[in-house]
């Protein structure tokens, strides 16, 4: 009996293109024998939105569904108007496909430059709320444009959509040695939804005895983050926060060449999206300096996602060997990719 | 003909006291002889809370118009629910006095503890919106403590609130040498009031030919902050983001023992308020650890605000001294208050 994987394929903008063939050239070496991958590329991004004014049809994302899981490697063009590609395409996913936990894991690999002094260790998981919170496209603007301009945007909150955040980054914490999970908010200012968000944290947190709790304020999280990022173990936040809060790990834990991402349809309902943290970079597309590896560790959690854990392990094993062995000399997409699908397979 | 100086003291809670108290201590040893030093002091915060569960009354906001400036230590203690000493008096004093820029310098002293590997130079300032944005209260619940709650949060922004603000930041970036204006936003996201900050930000640059302008996302910007601080000069941002820059910048250039702030009403219509952006900090309170240079550097602020900066940069420049001169032996606050009053009337 034969399995077979189906997954959709996003490549993107700029290096997406690039860091994406590396992305499943490394799946391919990690699947099991019995596995047949097939692969549907979807042309979405800059260019078939400057050609037809589309970002993403009904059609398609209808189609989408059908897969197992769905790689995307960058979106966005300076050429496009801000707002356009990730309010139409990027974030159209998440809120179609009920990517309610984006999940971004930041480790220090061995050999990692990291621009805090030390070389802490970090290893620690952020749990970004991915459907509510100010991304709603919830707000307006009267008399645009004018001095007499009012703007609004509004910030969403339920206990439906907090709760089931919240529980699954409880059991995410539940699983970890350390079993530790941190809330992040701003409810001193924010009372509304800080207190919506403290109280589910506080009630949800009942059923999960083993679980050590603790709560900051976003201002004050960003201050660990560089003074002390070994305390954090799982993280819990709203969406905007989590965007915030997971560009500065990534920053912190040797740049957005290594951080990964899911979002994630935990229900299985939909499918879930795995891509890098970084965006397109249209400065270095097609210059081969692009590093596959945020990508490739997205097709870690990817496998993870769909109960390949060993696979995923020897995905995360071979990079961190391969980040261990690296010496400064310059190496193309294309070969670090190489590299890393031989460790796998291997 | 002699000159007096009224200043609004509000030592608040925890340290707020013993640092506020060299504040003062430095204030007098800088102003000129001629100038006579009144201090009234307020006394607001937890302990006044607790007695009358009064925050800010009205006959006090109103004495508090009288004064020239006002010098706050810190506010806050962990017996006070959440939110209601930040809402109800810091944030109620913003509001009521106008303080629409919200004044941050980072700078990264000699001889002082960065986290960041390498010791970058550092030397920026953000100018963080302090009336509008998701800080005015303006949000609720529904159906609260229930599963079916739904709690908001409405960022307002008008069009007259971020002029200033902007027109404020390119002022001082101009009569900077570097003459950089950065906005940080998030207008791919938060569309209709980021693409009001944009457009006027943009339209208000027209008048300042030479200033040099520059756009980041706030998650990117995080990312600046740790690997390329010194790519900035002047920030100017909204509220909600300004709050967590800002943490972080007083993180990366040495904690927040450092890091001043004022909360500025430009006009002058209502008197300025200077502050550290630490808290209260209780778990140190009545132990003569705390640093108090931070309140010492906000004095600066405000007799700089006041037109006295001679006066200021001679703080700055025995603050430089005294950190330069610092060999890890522990000073109490007391100690340095001292010691930079010294250096600040030699
Ligand atoms: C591109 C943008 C819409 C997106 C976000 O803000 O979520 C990105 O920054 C991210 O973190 O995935
Ligand atoms: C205490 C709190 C209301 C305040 C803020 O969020 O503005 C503080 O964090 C600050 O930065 O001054």
């Amino acid at each position: 009996m034969s399995r077979s994987l189906n997954i959709a394929v996003i490549p993107g903008d700029g290096i997406g293109q690039e860091v994406v063939a590396q992305g499943l050239k490394v799946l391919s070496a990690a699947l099991p024998q019995d596995v047949k991958l097939e692969t549907t590329e979807y042309d979405l991004g800059a260019q078939r939105w400057h050609r037809t004014g589309e970002t993403l049809p009904d059609a398609e994302l209808e189609a989408l569904k059908g897969h197992d899981a769905i790689l995307l490697g960058a979106i966005g063009d300076p050429s496009v108007p801000s707002g356009v590609l990730e309010r139409g395409l990027l974030l159209k996913l998440r809120f179609a496909f009920d990517h309610y936990g984006n999940l971004r894991p930041s480790k220090l690999f061995p050999n990692t430059a990291t621009p805090l002094a030390g070389s802490p260790e970090i290893d620690f998981v952020v749990v970004r709320e991915g459907t509510e919170g100010p991304y709603t496209g919830n707000g307006g603007s009267l008399r645009t444009g004018t001095p007499a301009e009012v703007a609004t945007e509004v910030s969403l909150n339920t206990a439906y959509g907090v709760e089931r955040v919240v529980r699954d980054a409880y059991e995410r914490a539940d699983s970890r040695p350390r079993k530790k999970l941190t809330l992040v908010h701003k409810n001193n200012v924010l009372v509304y939804a800080g207190h919506l968000w403290k109280n589910v944290f506080d009630a949800v947190g009942k059923e999960y005895p083993e679980v050590t709790t603790d709560y900051l304020h976003v201002d004050a999280a960003t201050i660990f983050f560089v003074t002390q990022p070994e305390r954090f173990d799982v993280i819990v936040t709203d969406n905007l926060f989590g965007d915030i809060l997971t560009d500065l790990a990534a920053a912190v834990t040797g740049g957005i060449g290594l951080a990964a991402s899911g979002n994630i349809n935990p229900t299985g309902a939909f499918p879930s999206m795995f891509e890098p943290v970084h965006g397109s970079a249209p400065d270095i597309a097609g210059t081969g300096k692009a590093d596959p590896t945020a990508t490739i560790l997205s097709v870690a959690l990817l496998l993870r996602h769909l109960g390949f854990d060993a696979e995923a392990v020897r995905i995360e094993e071979a990079v961190s060997a391969d980040l261990a062995g690296r010496d400064g000399a310059f190496r193309t997409t294309e070969e670090i990719g190489d590299a890393l699908a031989v460790r796998v397979a291997g």
